[in-house]
């Protein structure tokens, strides 16, 4: 599979007439993957159910090799000659992150460009089919569960109506992709150009492909069709297979939705009422802040302005839009906004709890009672999160100098952001850093993708005991 | 009972034959509030049954008023003239912060540094009743949960034997904080400044009275004692009783205990290995070590050290102490180590439970199965905690040039450390900051104090709502 995702690149390759290296690297990768997959493919497994702990354990290898294979065109064309380098930009891509260990990304071929921002739509897609195929129960409600706990193997009816529906998401997110390419080309942008940063916003990884991220397109078009397309991509996409399938109603309905589009108004209006006074027009101002807080929510991490330049509580807003997120059942990471609403929710309900101990009153989500444990899980959630997140700030710190740097790091990997804008003070410079800090960046970002868990599982010694 | 605690202080400056003015504003300040004291006790409530609701809102308004009328010696001395800074610095003694908004206090004058110190004294011991008072089916317990849920009205019964059993707590801290003092004042410290300096540590508060704090005193001697002194103040006081009352083995049996004295042997450990280059004697680096993991776990946060020589790592390392905190039933803050153990265990519960969905294996606590209620609401407190947490950060942000100043503020006065110790980069410099500022950090070091929900439930309408 991982060889044929090889093929648009190759094109590219052709089309730009790139050195026979740069061809024969994307011939050679993508047969190395062609042959391992013939080989991995012949060997039948001796059980074929497959219960949860597999499910996880399978997500997490999965990204991790196709990480590792999608290294391979940086290594072989020896742009990127450090194997850990490699694996870093590959990993970066593939879970949607866009964080970078190359240098001046502009002086790359085509080719190499094109398969860096294709494995941010690959990665995004694969978060698509992952959020359904493992968790078919919750595909079609407004909240989906990570941790979802399946019943047993799966039947061949669930599959099959799994199946069609991931062939009908399929369509919907390259159409909207190509969508974006469309209307960002009639907007002046090279086609080139237009296809990465429409990859980037559909797999809400934004890898940066000009020195000065998307201030480099001054037009206010082109900048606002971007900020609309990853205010797009990071909602559920359970809402654009409901509307092809003509159950508008159900989408109108979505608490999620409205929690969405809530905090990012919001955000908006805390943030403008603090940086008005930096601006002659409203409507500059207005634009650059909506392109900021969606870039961010959607944890995408384009860039129009200096950000540094705004007032603390401006990048506290920010902080707080990291950690959160956008839609369950998008491509983008952090905590979503369903879990968000969820705590917010909890929160409130505690209160009651501790004034009226004796009554206690269900959390209400989607005009529904969310059951104790749903409830449960969601929040264990987040101290999983808040402990995973304090492990790496101790594994990372031996490596920064400031304390800024660690917590950028963290953020901008486990929450799948990859550019940290800096927010807490001066980052760290992601070249410079020694493999074994790298190494634990890759892991990070796999981490945040799949959601802590199939990560943990997947290193937990019990998982291969056998029961 | 708060104008009597001013006498103390009033001697003090009848011995250090202050000014007249300086002895009639401890007198005015006394009298005030005896005359308050008797209008009130004049009042007798109209219901006189005491729920769960109740005591919040009693813990609360008591703190606020301690402190309101606490600041009254440092007003009408004139020596802190705003109304605000006096608020703030007697808030600060009453919830065993130690954030200080004066600048030279090295001139205050003796009676004024004494009732200054003595509130951290007040403030720890309140803390202790309020911990046996509020909550005595938890009392004797080694995991005490401040969302204890009170079943009904206090019985007569219990109402004594807890009653004496405060009476014996009040006299076990009472002489430890003598012998403190005995230890200090042997190792050639002036009796004034072990006076002070034993308040600091029996309160777990910590206020500076020299300009380059703890280091003045360069005796190892010193240092260690007060290191001890500090790790001491730090357990659970109910020890202290059991010992007392011949319960010796029940201590020994406290699975909080070796926790925390495995968290501080780990985080000593884990520093020591990082800074051991920078030190020429290994018994140096170990008490100097040694003092600040205690300082910092307890939230004393009393210095030896400039940490900031110190790598990141070991900054992290700190950090996490200071979200920690030490054991419960002790005046220190932050989440206490039961809640910490329970959170490790809890994650470990989830990756268990991720890997073996039908197999549900309940936490043990002290050798005891831990209900889910009381598993569920210590992680729920958690997630109030970090929402908190997040909301001052947003309201603090605004007075900040840079994102450490506020992160470090909230941090110092939400988990009462006072001292934030810089470990994210440059603090604030409370003196300097708008009375909003101050007033919003007032409340969070109340709110740290009383672990959140006592205020959450005092400032939400729907407890004065009739039922």
């Amino acid at each position: 599979m991982e060889g044929f995702m090889m093929l648009p690149s190759l094109i590219v390759a052709l089309i730009y007439r790139e050195s026979f290296a740069m061809i024969a690297s994307f011939v050679a990768s993508a047969l190395i993957c062609f042959f391992v997959g013939l080989f991995l493919a012949g060997k039948k497994p001796e059980r074929q159910d497959f219960y949860a702990l597999e499910g996880l354990v399978f997500a997490s290898v999965i990204w991790m090799l196709l990480s590792l294979f999608g290294s391979l065109p940086f290594l072989i064309s020896g742009y990127v000659p450090s194997f850990v380098d490699a694996l870093f930009e590959a990993t970066s891509g593939f879970t949607t992150t866009g964080a970078s260990v190359l240098g001046n990304v502009e002086n790359l071929p085509h080719s190499l460009l094109f398969w860096r921002s294709f494995t941010l739509l690959i990665g995004g897609m694969g978060m698509l089919v992952f959020v359904l195929r493992f968790m078919p129960q919750f595909g079609h409600k407004g909240l989906y569960i990570m941790r979802a706990e399946l019943p047993g193997p799966y039947s061949g009816k669930v599959e099959s109506r799994v199946s069609s529906s991931i062939h009908l998401l399929y369509i919907i997110y390259l159409s909207m992709t190509v969508l974006l390419v469309f209307f960002l080309a009639i907007g002046g942008v090279p086609l080139f150009e237009s296809f990465l940063l429409a990859f980037g916003a559909a797999g809400t990884g934004g890898f940066g492909i000009k020195e000065n991220n998307l201030a480099h397109y001054g037009s206010n078009y082109v900048q606002m069709v971007m900020a609309i397309g990853m205010l797009v991509f990071g909602m559920n996409f359970n809402f654009f297979y409901l509307i092809a399938v003509g159950k508008w109603r159900q989408v109108k309905k979505s608490e999620e939705l409205k929690w969405y589009l809530g905090i990012i108004a919001g955000a908006v209006v805390l943030i403008s009422l603090q940086i008005f006074r930096l601006y002659e027009s409203i409507l500059q101002m207005m634009q650059d802040v909506f392109f900021t807080v969606t870039s961010v929510i959607t944890t995408t991490a384009y860039t129009t302005v200096d950000i540094n330049a705004w007032p603390t509580f401006c990048r506290v807003v920010l902080l707080i839009l990291m950690f959160s997120g956008a839609m369950s059942g998008s491509s983008t990471s952090g905590f979503k906004v369903a879990r968000v609403a969820v705590f917010v929710k909890t929160i409130r309900q505690e209160i009651r709890h501790a004034i009226n101990p004796s009554r206690s009153v269900p959390i209400q989500f989607d005009g529904r009672q969310l059951d104790n444990n749903t409830q449960r899980s969601i929040i264990y959630y987040f101290i999983c999160y808040f402990s995973v997140f304090f492990v790496l700030l101790l594994l990372l710190s031996p490596f920064a100098e400031n304390f800024s740097g660690v917590f950028n790091a963290v953020i901008a990997t486990l929450n799948n952001i990859g550019h940290s804008l800096d927010l807490l003070g001066p980052s760290l410079d992601y070249k410079e850093l020694p493999n074994m800090a790298k190494l634990i960046m890759t892991l990070a970002m796999v981490m945040g993708r799949l959601e802590i868990f199939p990560v943990l599982v997947l290193f937990s010694p019990s998982t291969y005991r056998k029961t």
